[in-house]
């Protein structure tokens, strides 16, 4: 039986506590005291204050902190983050925190336990994406004392950067989890609730990319006029709110609505299990390179937004223009089944994160960093 | 000719300044508009009020911000550095920043530097130490964007850790810039202004190791042990004032005073005259495994200081209580003159930096970076 | 019907909660959203914790900030208040801000209600304690917007600092309003409870003050000597733990337990009644010239804690030295009944706060003050 | 003679530096040790760069502290004039800090000195303006522990918030300390190096009023249409540059040249030199309700800005608007001398100041401050 440890988990944004929160609630059922330090855009209104869904969780303690208004840099955020967690720290002391990803909230508490010795623990280390957040992801690899990484890939990464093998544990990404248990809705029960009348159908997710705005209209209308050409059913969640969406939105709302099904947002279960009977799922989303994979469906990647950031061999790559490649895809792909991919594991990171946690190894790990050198 | 930029250098302590100013002084000459951002250490008359050597420097601009109080944990101090020095970058935006090594501040300032695009260069990435500085380097490391180096493993670390090869410039350690020069005085007046009446001298400079601070005692009884007995002569600079300090002075007091000569600081000048015409140097300070080397004087580095950090072959290892080691260099290499190690560059780093910003494209590289993978 | 406000109350202490807490009922039983901004002491273990008795109010929001850890000095607590709650007002502006007292975390949110022009009402302002508390209060009565003050007396002291007449509003001390409710409790029921088995009793509470520290122990060997010698009985509450405390703690540990009955606390409603029924209060609590006179019970003020704190005619006081003084006031009061002192109100504070929030006017009055000259 | 002491004086903008210079220099060459806390727009280049003139003066030292960027809003500035200060405070403790007036810089530092119990000495309190920066004023009274204020009406005010009268001295209006000597240039010589043809002529300076912002054109049109009529000859200073400014400049660029000339500035020593030879100063700087009245030249106050500043009977007031009496004053009152107004001191200010610091008892008041009740 685990010793129970004081386990922090810090959370900014809906998408981390996403992450977190299976592996917080297996923590908790292992007999942990888990609390959240909440912070980021959980805290404004304007996001939708989305510290109550951390609230909701029982059985958890809650550390509210706002580190933010509206128009701060990010800089100045992180400064004000440093404070406010190396204040808490002092205050509740914890035996662990656990950070996730590439955020600056994620950075600025992993500086404030490297220079307290405080052990922290980093989920999804060694990724990249190629914007500022990349830069964060990996300076969390340089404070973090264990990586709890979602593929190999990623661990090969982190090892490069000189961190020690014996703290990195690949656990893939909890996210995986959720779609690997059966889902709880049958498929009918799915279609009659968002109103799908098709019997086969591809999902379509996507997203703009801020530093590609002013061409995403263009981009949305080649890849949605191939679709609509192919004869084939499509259900599209409507893009994120960022800039280039309206063009984006303006292509959607010009397609037939016999044939494209558009919803704003699903609920996860009945996603999941959309998803798993999917003939295909097209665009740029993330779920396209890491969840269908998982459960088998093939992805069409389109556009620069997921570069490099996976290898499975369901997932194929075109650019928006590439009316040819698209097409291609819908003729030779559509409704094959893959056999499910572990990239990203086997939809088991909670346990994982469970078994990483009971080895005493774990907690007397020295504090103190040594970079290690690859084999030349 | 080189096109005149703002060059903002960040120096927080005498150590850092020591290295910056051969560079800030060759962009000077070169034409480019340089400023200092002075904060640290310098700004606290416990420490010596060394802000003042940075105004000494004509023709430069100095901007002074005081980050800290004594007693002021680390995190807290980084803090207050990226909120200050973020306010003056919106104030005063330079082309480049330039920070150096390991220390807080440098990160602070390289965070600023990340979150706000403005281009920043690092010097003397990619080296260990094994410290929480350590820690701070290698976020420097992702966190700059462009890298000159010391040396070519420091350039394979920071390599691994996934930067670009055209972003990494091997200039070599800036304080051999001046031992590469004359000193411009004699031995004999060395000898004479430090009453040293030695032919033949050894060199021991041995600092207190903070994490053993209740072995320096001893270890210093070791060392100075096999010194006495070997029955040469030493010159012996005193330690540093950290943990430990007291016990490795109380063994200094004990030495018989007609065989060594212990003074508690040199002239730079007289210090490099010195070393270059030593029998050998002894002892745990950098002085040892980089400038030693460099001038062709044998070294004996003592204990865990300096692990990791040299490869010279003029450099040899030896735990304090090996006795039998000790005895041997004494034996064996006093006296002895190596060819110069370029390990740590020629003394021309700041020739090469010029050259690093004499190239169009160092100053257009794209302030996005992405990781890249090693050759496997 | 009053037009719902959006009034926010910010919370430091134990002490400023019990002031604010029935005026925060009153308001959110009327229809007003009532929000408490909880920092300060609340939110440290080391004092309790005392953040759970704010959550423990139904039917009101709750918004955590940790503004400071323990050995921050004042001044930068303060800083760290004036950003977190600036923060907090742009996520989510009230009609009104209502501060307490004297206490940094007041001046520091009265000083945010100033520069952002959020309306701010100040509790308890005009009075006098001789200490920098009095200045942060001092300074309140300059920032905040309205003055609900306890006294006639703390009404003419912000009128002399030019504050506008029709902006003050005597609304009395609000914890009077507890203490003019039936208790609850029969004194019967108070004994049993905590074994008091005298007839006829007294109350004493010495705290230490602080700059008094070194002679606390004389002072209480001083008063508890006479106390003794008299042949009454006392109920003894323990002393606030400041510097001083432990001479104190040791005199009280000498006294014998048939005729003192020493207790740690009681809850409210009980030493409400006990106070009601007791033959004299003695010490230096506030309890002692606000609450006591408010109920009839006659007091004796020792030494120099509530110097210039109320006038009743009831109040009597004495140097702990003055072993005279303190003989005859137990000869002579003893068991006296006053009438009740409305010095400081009626114990209907909530009924008059309400007046005010009902009031139309309140809301409309301009929020840039101008210095009022008194009458000459 | 006077034991040297340590002051820092605290200065945030030109205007303050221009009241603080005179007693600085006094107390430099009385032997006291000087030094300048320089800030806020001293050291923006948006606002000039201002430091540099505190550079400039010979014998004392000079700390920088940038604490804000275009665009924080005040309550921000204050956090970071608290932290910043603070922090320069342990690292070089003063005997005195002297802060000047109403500005968020002032009341940041008199905040720190009070909490930090170093003596503190406010210039100027006790004036009103009816602004958010009254509100400072009247806190840096509450905060600070002596009191150099500029009248007798001041002094007034300043006691009934309940300061000490041994705490208050009326050392008179700094600025007048330069207008009371001689100018050191002739009239002549300032007609020839600023082009002013004028044997009589009155001076104009008419600011923007920010609340008042959307009308100042229609009240430079009503102002200067009725100057124009009168047939005099003026000298224009052109109008700070705040919101109205516009409108203001447009109606100045529309006067004929002939009888309006119009300059941006002027030497402080010929601009005293033409004040005092002036027919009269008409407009809304503070120049016509203190320096004007010092001189014995007439002025006419307009609008609001300088309401309830100043009492000298060579003060007349009117509306923009209010043409008869615009039109009376210039043919009542033009050419008219006044004795000189004492009301804001002898211009010996200096030397006022000079005696405070020479009493020992200034140095020996308790920090510790308490509330002196009027005299009913």
């Amino acid at each position: 039986m685990t010793k129970p440890r004081r386990i922090l988990f810090v959370t900014g944004t809906r998408a981390d506590f996403g992450k977190l929160e299976p592996l917080a609630l297996a923590a908790r059922d292992a007999g942990h005291h888990v609390a959240f330090f909440v912070t980021g855009m959980h805290m404004l209104p304007a996001y939708g204050l989305t510290k109550v869904e951390v609230h909701r969780v029982p059985g958890v303690d809650v550390v509210e902190f706002l580190n933010h208004r509206e128009g701060d840099p990010q800089d100045v955020i992180f400064a004000k983050t440093v404070i406010g967690f190396s204040d808490h720290l002092r205050v509740e002391p914890p035996d662990l925190v656990v950070i996730h990803g590439d955020r600056v909230e994620a950075m600025a508490t992993a500086l404030v336990c490297a220079t307290n010795y405080v052990r922290c623990a980093h989920i999804e280390g060694g990724e990249v994406s190629g914007t500022i957040d990349e830069v964060f992801r990996h300076c969390n690899t340089k404070l973090a004392h264990s990586h709890l990484v979602s593929s190999l890939t990623a661990r090969r990464r982190v090892l490069a950067m000189g961190e020690s093998a014996d703290c990195v544990h690949v656990i893939g990404s909890p996210e995986l989890d959720t779609h690997s248990a059966p889902s709880g809705v049958t498929l009918e029960a799915v279609r009659a609730r968002y109103d799908i009348p098709f019997d086969s159908y591809g999902i379509v997710i996507f997203h703009p990319v801020t530093s590609e705005a002013e061409t995403m209209g263009q981009q949305a209308a080649d890849l949605f006029g191939v679709l609509e050409v192919s004869g084939q059913s499509f259900v599209v969640i409507r893009p994120n709110n960022d800039p280039g969406v309206d063009a984006i939105q303006e292509v959607i709302a010009s397609l037939p609505p016999a044939r494209f099904r558009v919803l704003p947002s699903m609920r996860f279960s009945h996603f999941s299990e959309l998803l798993r009977n999917a003939a295909a799922i097209i665009g740029n989303s993330s779920t396209g390179v890491r969840e269908a994979p998982f459960l088998g469906t093939p992805s069409l990647d389109i556009g620069t937004r997921q570069t490099n950031r996976a290898l499975s061999a369901s997932v194929h790559q075109a650019a928006a223009a590439d009316h040819a490649s698209i097409a291609a895809f819908l003729q030779d792909d559509w409704g094959k089944r893959h056999p499910p991919s572990q990239e990203f594991g086997a939809g088991r990171s909670a346990d994982n994160f469970l078994a990483v946690l009971a080895d005493p190894d774990f907690w007397t790990r020295p504090l103190q960093k040594h970079f290690m050198e690859g084999d030349a």
